[in-house]
């Protein structure tokens, strides 16, 4: 297992201490305007009840998750299917404890908690290595693979859109992949926490599939969307109430605070936040995929509010460092596993974020050109 | 595994579900004041870095914690030997995951968070039996036991003082418990958790011997003795930095969310809002007692701020329904191992919550001892 202090972006506090002032934090994708006031209220008011325990079944807010999910992807969800979390990187972490697969696959690169959350349960893990000349997409070959395959997988992760690619698995790909896990006995875990910030993204969403097949599990976080990294607030989805209950059972009762609570049931109103967040991110990635191609730099054609690009072997040396010294924060994607040197990962902000990290990134990576 | 549902205390919302009004609700043991005001608006000010990630190392609220336990304890920790969580019952699962013990020895009775957190980590659990006539105290037998005993133990949970019992344990006893625990490398994990509500804590505390025995991992919760039930922050201390890496690993980065941080910082300059607590506890103690005496009722003479107490065959029928008809949720205790039937704990709480306690309990009793 790699450092797991390493392993992510959003460290800005490390940097912080070593630079001595803040950074402009392109390493963490999450929406790029502010938290809303609504949700900032709705903790605020929230402080009324916080020395009390929280709910340990987040009554309230499973209730009120049924509508998000209903006014997004107009599917029906049941409560009783929905199960929140400290963030759902706790809901990886409880679904891996609850389940102790044996063997499972990943897709490399993608996300580094699965892996971390399998290692945590000894479990032997597989990796489906995604091509770079294919966009590092999961296409239909996948299901040749596990059709043929003699291994059995109890668990399989995909990430959709993929983190750190940004890019999307078709639709039909993963209700073939579900038929199969279906008769494998093999838990699908789709983790759709990006998802809103694709375009046409109810064309992608597994989630009326939720009542089709009870292996699928699908993992949404509050973090991303609605500026609530630091608030920790996500949920798991699935038809099988066995599996709901097990994870509640694989860890504490009271994992989500009486804040995140309220602040979730407030953010889930929010709907022209998200259409505001929703144009910016399409909006800003095009000029921010223009500008990589300005310069030259291989970008992945991302569907999400991050961009990958690799950087040839004449500027990495020194990009990063320079990037550091001059205030921007990106996150080098050379540790995942499936990527080398020279890969890097940024966020799409808002406007004026943008400009600047374009202005500095342009200044690093053409200084570095004259230099070599 | 009992249901989860049913082990804890502090459910008020299933009683308002039920009975349509708020409980005055003794069934869980925080703080008798409100949240202090300087944690409320450290939550608030959190909200401005809300939107970003927590430091998944927690580096202010370690430094922090380093005052608290010189000033309650006279220890001088290191931050490194500190491990903040999101609440103590997120440590207790981590400790469990990152150790795998195969073997482990509870109390019985104890929390049942502990037997939940070996159950998900398939340990087996020994019960050490304490007994009613020596008013459930850990003694010095236990020494002999585990001297004698030919099994071995991987980790060793005491609650001190225990919960529900409100029991200390004499600190020379648990010294000697840190010789064989050292010995027999066995993880002695001691949670004090309620320590500060204890008339003359330091004389019990183990801080001291933190440098002493790297086989022992100190529980802490801000929960309690703060009134942040629902804010989630705990943390645990050991000398053992390898122990301190195996549970940060054991688990997601984020677990602290940016407002429990903050909270916790401004928490531990609260030492006249802690002084007042303990003013009033130990002198409500004494009313409560009184209270029981009085009616003849048998308890077990706790230290910390809840009360176990046994009611005779003649009252157990519909005392506690008749309580919670009356607005009043008291902590069955019939379903922890080691008590049975008419076994119950009421928390310690204000002076004029207390009157209003008192008076419907003893409505209740009586009104039993007529009916029978």
């Amino acid at each position: 297992m790699k450092d797991k202090k390493m392993v992510h972006g959003g460290d800005y506090l490390s940097y912080y201490e070593k630079y001595n002032r803040m950074p402009l934090d392109y390493s963490e994708n999450t929406s790029p305007l502010d938290m809303p006031n609504r949700i900032k209220e709705a903790i605020i008011e929230s402080l009324e009840l916080a020395r009390r325990y929280p709910d340990p079944i987040n009554r309230r807010l499973r209730n009120k998750l049924t509508e998000f999910i209903s006014d997004f992807y107009a599917c029906h969800v049941k409560s009783e299917n929905i199960i929140c979390g400290n963030g759902a990187a706790d809901l990886i972490f409880r679904v891996c404890l609850a389940k102790k697969p044996k063997k499972a696959l990943l897709m490399a690169p993608t996300f580094a908690e699965y892996e971390q959350a399998l290692s945590l349960v000894d479990s032997e893990i597989d990796y489906y290595i995604l091509e770079e000349k294919n966009n590092f997409k999961i296409d239909s070959k996948i299901l040749n693979k596990l059709r043929d395959d003699k291994e059995h997988y109890d668990m399989i992760f995909i990430c959709q859109p993929n983190n750190p690619t940004g890019i999307l698995t078709e639709r039909d790909v993963l209700v073939d992949l579900l038929k199969i896990c279906k008769n494998k006995d093999t838990l699908l875990i789709v983790d759709e926490c990006f998802m809103e910030f694709v375009d046409n993204y109810e064309d992608y969403s597994l989630f009326s599939e939720i009542y089709n097949y009870d292996s699928l599990f699908i993992l949404k976080a509050f973090t991303k969307l609605y500026a609530m990294a630091g608030v920790r607030l996500g949920y798991g989805v699935s038809s099988d109430i066995k599996l709901i209950d097990d994870i509640r059972n694989a860890g504490q009762p009271w994992s989500v605070s009486v804040m995140a609570e309220y602040a979730g049931v407030q953010a889930i109103d929010e709907n022209e936040y998200v259409e505001q967040v929703r144009e910016i991110v399409l909006e800003e990635k095009i000029k921010i995929k223009a500008f990589l191609c300005n310069l030259g730099i291989k970008y992945i054609d991302s569907a999400a509010n991050f961009i990958l690009f690799k950087l040839d072997n004449n500027h990495i040396e020194n990009f990063k460092d320079n990037t550091l010294k001059n205030g921007l924060m990106i996150r080098d994607c050379s540790n995942y596993i499936g990527l080398d040197e020279g890969w890097y990962r940024i966020a799409v902000k808002s406007k004026i974020e943008n400009q600047e990290m374009m202005r500095i990134f342009k200044k690093c990576y053409e200084g570095e050109k004259y230099d070599s």
